[in-house]
């Protein structure tokens, strides 16, 4: 463990070293400005709706009005007539089609087999805002105008939007195979010690928790233009996507096409967040619109559909305890979930929400853990992974929980966290719910937080400020699991000696445009100006997963990084076979090969060489090297946020004060875009606290379809974030990196909502769910029932 | 070496053998039918000005009016008024871009150092058509009216057409470091030893031959469409290409642009015969008014541009001699050429012509060669590789030369050939020029062609028809180097089991999307039509060379053959993983991975653990390989052609009544498509013999600039051609191939040639100049000078 400076300090000696980048300096660890933003800032950049094709035609939904209902008849005869409508599709055309037209879902994960998500309705819907109809006519406009032409007549069935009631005897029932609507029961841990352990302990605290459903706002929403080309019959797919590969296999299954007739082009991305990994409706009609018509078809999701349709996030109830000694030693942890996951599953959506409890003991030694969790369909859109995607429902449950157990047997709550927190000379450390996890050192971490927070000043300080309000500090501890699975790393040196790195990884956001740059130059030894990244394409990128679950630094990053070796190393047996060296004796700076006698070589000559020129005998042509990275193991970033607050009783507003988020995601590629990814969490977690909330009426209506509705922070409601680093590098990958891009999301709502219960602790209030809105902390501290 | 049947035997067997695809036949050796022919025969192939973009503007040339002279002024005005003109181009907005806009040369392979060929003429024109301005405009239509309203004024200098002309004193100079216009001398084979081989030898014959320039015609005249991002600074010239990787490096010097921002895209492509591999002004001046206007560009050129600016091929004039014993054995040969190379160099043309002579001995043994070759600039279009490039002059000065040897000695042209035929036992064979051949059995392919023709029936038949006309047969042996140079050839199999097949050839008319998947499919044991073949896209393609000089089956079939193995080693071993058995017991057969249990695997099964699934514990994702193939050394095919003839004496028109071509490529992938290539190239050769000819007035007046002039062989003039095969593998590759797509062009003239000589020979006619236009005949018959 190494400490950083404070980020100020930091970036003015991140820029110190950029200056000596002619001396030889290393750009990884430098806080170099983002070379996308550029482009982006500039309005150059290119999304998927800029995205236009000669003869394109445009395609809207006809979207459900119930959330469950059979659907009795489409007539889409008027739509049909209308002036510029091309054609007017429903489940008919598409069951007439070659294509399954249903979207794939991992059913081998779940204790029923529910049909996945057609397209279009099939006979049923199932949530509000389900695809039924889809209109393709030569503008959008006309498109939305026969929309609103067809007519549909539904038979109602009965709504059901909240899990525990889905579970009900008289909820109504969505799939036959799953009477009680329960997709899958996910137990993690030992029942049977942890019920030995709650009997054993000195004390035991109970919580009831709501982790708030969200919807995953993108300023882009989602968009597809898909142009089949009947001579070669391939299909290309421009789409928003955070993973073009695991696109093309869904839409491979879903069109019943083979992947190699299938390519996807992900331009520049205006945030995913997790539901653009995921496979919906309209990328796939678009795709099928297009080879039926033999036109290219645009669908651009409008601000509601995209809010209507999901994917969305989060959704838990859950019940949770913990047990605890006297002396503030955690003896065990339980919870029981249910978990909403809509109407349909989607992809591996149903089974996601039962593996949130692998991260239930977070940093903490605990013994004995158990986490049940039911994943209930609801008639309300899909869930499936949002930022974070189940790390934040878990510590969330255990963050909680500590401040509960803190409460209860009366010791200051960033000291029982200190208790309890793994040995650092316990790793690698296996949890009883199955997580392994590769390095940490959690206390230091803790101490910057308490220090810069200036905790004990806070605890000392009077209950109310100056103007009345209740003051009160929160801590959010956690763990991340990060970059799992396989990435694929190319990179490419052209017969000019420029080169370009290819990734499976899609950067929408976090600029792996600048970071993989920064360590192809390092390992290969030329100019980061000669090196351009190239993603977002599953014809130019061999194959790949995607950029989600702050995986992709980690398995991206550290691919990119062997390709550039391998890339070296056979430039320098070409650069010695012309320098007549020992390859060993030759070294490669910033793109000059040159050997002990002084004699030089640039990389460009080099590169010339490898493409058809002076080589060593036996060596193939070519310089380009491609590595499919698969980390050892997860590794598992950790850190600490701490919130100061004030809460003015009389409205029930609350004011962060002071936000420090103290983040250890091993060695630190480029600090800027880490401050950035944190400060983005944040962002999105303290919404998460304290105004967004996806809210659904009883007869399944989303009433939070639109930015106006669904409250999004604002710049007033975000903090500043006060941004520090230790660095404990991961074990089982050569740069020591680890990933980030959730922290934020993780450790903002339990830190806010803990600081609020703080603060409120005067008051006797012991419980409110997020988010906290005015309304909401108002009637906690009234004791009035929540909304 | 084998002999194959005659062609529709062979035919019915490979169709029998299809068939038995099921049991496991190979599918290389069957002649099954090109898959590309279907979206070519409906279509519904895309061509580069099928393609499209958004917003697209049309560039047109001005062209030079003048053959030589300074450009004293452009006046541009008039067409930037017109409405739609959206700019007109000249040297001097080149000139203050950051684009050097000058086609690179290689001037290191020449004897000066001649500037390259501007983009738009810069003080001076050098030939007939050479780009003068550019106008862009709304669509191509108002373009062609811009480019009318260009006024351009010049000061005429004298013209030079012809490269014997152009060495004289008082022929005009093109460049100043060139005062006698010779751009390089290139000299072959030891003068001294063939000089003396020569005096030593019972008698000389000399022969004076002019080799017509001729036009590349494909049906599709050239074109790119230029599209830049400005927010990713990429340009991507979508064009007619036979080299995309080729063309992305000339047109990164000629914008000075990396490599890593250029995307060269090659649809569809028309034909190409050699001048699509080259770097002309057009792609170039769409892809820099692309880059300054912001819009796509799109040129494509009209016939009469295709025709004025080249890239022409041919024009030799070469006095060749040979030496030979009263017995008929061949003691020397030599050649002295001024080959004409018109007003500019482009890329290696102007060097291309010194290389001709390492053909010179063909298949003799003959221990006596030199070849001096001057590279001439004249005020005509650039010259460079025109199907055959080099091949078809060597080989038709050798079988003029050893023609005119049996006459001189009287003797049977045949049998003084196979005289002299090289000795199967003496390969790998070194001529006196510097080819080394791998393998060769030449006097099969000679009996063949003899029998096929019924030569001895036609040397026996009196000199005249029942018609009058005069009969004769020719020969021409010859053999052709093929596959130099390397290619690269990727295999990939997506997570579904299907595979895309890359490769840096690009078929212009090859079928490589046929025998590349037949290769794969046999190497790989997937069925054929799980296999795609893409080429054709520098991005989607790791690197390559691309299709010319029959290189594609030697160099890219061997790579994507070894690319094919090396994916089926590492899915085999998937395979038996999962099978639990031994790799090495475990086979792969039309996509099935048997182990000797009985227990069996999908390959789509293999392919999707390949891609995150079960594996073999330390083996990387992914499923796929790449291979840069470089041929040990050139393979050199060869065959006899012959060729029965009727001349009417009264008209001078000659009568093709029997074509049989005997070609031996080493093993054969796919015979349809191997005899289609050498009825291609039979029919370009039999128009170089008998109709093409660029013709240029003494003024540098191109007047053969559109089809309706340049006598282009019609249906008619086309005969029917006998196709018969032997086969003898090269030792240098693991397929045993040889190239073969210029076959036809090389033995086709002096085949004609020497058949309308044999015919004439009653007459005294011992000389006579390709084409061989009735009114040439005729004048050669009548003893009145040619035209």
């Amino acid at each position: 463990m190494s400490l950083t400076d404070a980020p100020d300090e930091q970036r003015e000696a991140d820029e110190a070293a950029g200056e000596t980048d002619d001396e030889g300096g290393k750009l990884v660890g430098q806080g170099i400005d983002r070379r996308e933003d550029a482009a982006l800032l500039t309005g150059r950049a290119t999304f998927t709706d800029d995205a236009d094709a000669p003869r394109v035609a445009h395609l809207a939904f006809v979207r459900s009005e119930e959330a469950h209902a059979d659907v009795e008849a489409v007539d889409t005869a008027a739509a049909e007539a209308l002036d510029g409508v091309l054609a007017a599709y429903t489940w008919a055309d598409v069951e007439a089609s070659d294509a399954p037209g249903v979207l794939p879902i991992s059913a081998e994960a779940l204790d029923c087999d529910p049909p996945g998500h057609p397209v279009l309705a099939r006979e049923r819907v199932r949530y509000h805002g389900q695809p039924v109809a889809a209109v393709v006519a030569e503008d959008r406009y006309t498109a939305r105008d026969g929309v609103e032409a067809v007519e549909v007549s539904y038979d109602p069935r009965p709504a059901v939007v909240d899990p525990v009631e889905a579970r009900g005897a008289d909820a109504p029932t969505l799939f036959e195979g799953a009477p009680d609507n329960v997709a899958v029961t996910t137990d993690l841990g030992d029942e049977a010690a942890t019920d030995a352990a709650f009997a054993a302990a000195d004390r035991t605290v109970e919580v009831k928790l709501e982790n708030n459903r969200l919807i995953a706002s993108a300023l882009e929403p989602r968009a597809a233009l898909a142009e089949y080309d009947a001579g070669s019959d391939e299909l290309t797919v421009t789409m928003t996507s955070q993973s073009p590969h695991g696109h093309r296999r869904k839409l491979s299954e879903t069109l019943g096409l083979p992947e190699r007739s299938i390519r996807v082009v992900a331009p520049s991305v205006g945030g995913g967040f997790g539901h653009k990994g995921h496979h919906h409706p309209g990328e796939a009609a678009a795709a099928w619109a297009a080879r039926r018509l033999g036109r290219p078809v645009k669908w651009t999701a409008t601000r509601s559909g995209n809010y209507l349709a999901g994917a969305h996030g989060r959704d838990h109830r859950t019940t949770a305890k913990i047990a605890v000694d006297d002396d503030g030693t955690i003896r065990g942890l339980r919870a029981d979930t249910d978990a909403g996951v809509g109407g349909y599953g989607l992809g591996g959506g149903a089974s996601l929400p039962g593996w949130y409890g692998s991260l239930l003991s977070s940093e903490y030694a605990v013994d004995a853990v158990h986490c049940r969790t039911r994943s209930v369909f609801t008639t309300t859109a899909p869930v499936h992974s949002y930022r974070g995607a189940g790390r934040p429902e878990a510590i969330y449950v255990t963050e909680r929980l500590v401040d509960a157990a803190a409460r209860e047997v009366g010791m200051d709550p960033a000291e029982l966290r200190r208790r309890n927190l793994i040995d650092p000379d316990a790793f690698p450390y296996e949890t009883p719910t199955g997580a392994t996890y590769d390095s940490g050192d959690y206390e230091p971490a803790l101490d910057v937080a308490l220090e810069a927070v200036d905790y004990e000043a806070v605890k000392a300080a009077p209950d109310r400020d100056d103007d009345g309000r209740y003051r009160g500090v929160g801590l959010a501890c956690m763990v991340e699991s990060t970059g799992s699975g396989f990435e694929t790393g190319l990179v490419r040196a052209h017969p000019d000696g420029t080169v370009t790195v290819y990734a499976g990884t899609h950067s929408h956001g976090q600029g792996h445009g600048t970071t993989y740059a920064q360590i192809v130059a390092d390992e290969l030894g030329v100019p980061y100006d000669d090196i351009e990244v190239a993603e977002g394409d599953t014809e130019r990128v061999p194959t790949g997963t995607g950029t989600f679950g702050s995986r992709s630094t980690v398995v991206g990053g550290n691919a990119v990084a062997e390709s550039a070796a391998d890339v070296r190393e056979k430039a320098t047996r070409i650069a010695a076979h012309r320098l007549d060296a020992d390859p060993a004796d030759v070294t490669l700076a910033d793109g000059t090969f040159s050997a002990p006698d002084g004699s030089a070589v640039g990389f460009a000559d080099v590169a010339a060489a490898a493409h058809g020129g002076d080589r060593p005998a036996g060596m193939p042509p070519g310089l380009e090297a491609t590595t499919a990275y698969e980390s050892e193991a997860t590794a598992y970033s950790f850190g600490t946020h701490a919130v100061e607050v004030r809460v003015d009783a009389d409205t029930g507003e609350v004011d962060v004060e002071t936000y420090v988020a103290v983040d250890d995601c091993g060695e630190r590629v480029n600090p800027t875009i880490l401050d950035g990814q944190v400060h983005g969490g944040v962002a999105q977690g303290v919404g998460q606290a304290r105004s967004e909330h996806a809210v659904y009426g009883d007869d399944g209506e989303l009433l939070t379809g639109s930015m106006d509705r669904y409250a999004l922070p604002r710049a007033a409601s975000v903090p500043h974030v006060e941004t520090r680093a230790t660095v404990t590098p991961s074990p089982h990958n050569d740069l020591g990196v680890k990933g980030i891009g959730e922290a934020g999301t993780i450790a903002a709502p339990p830190a806010v909502v803990n600081a609020v219960l703080d603060a409120l602790e005067p008051l006797g209030v012991d419980s409110v769910d997020m988010p906290l809105t005015d309304e909401r902390v108002w009637r906690a501290i009234h004791g009035e029932p929540g909304r």
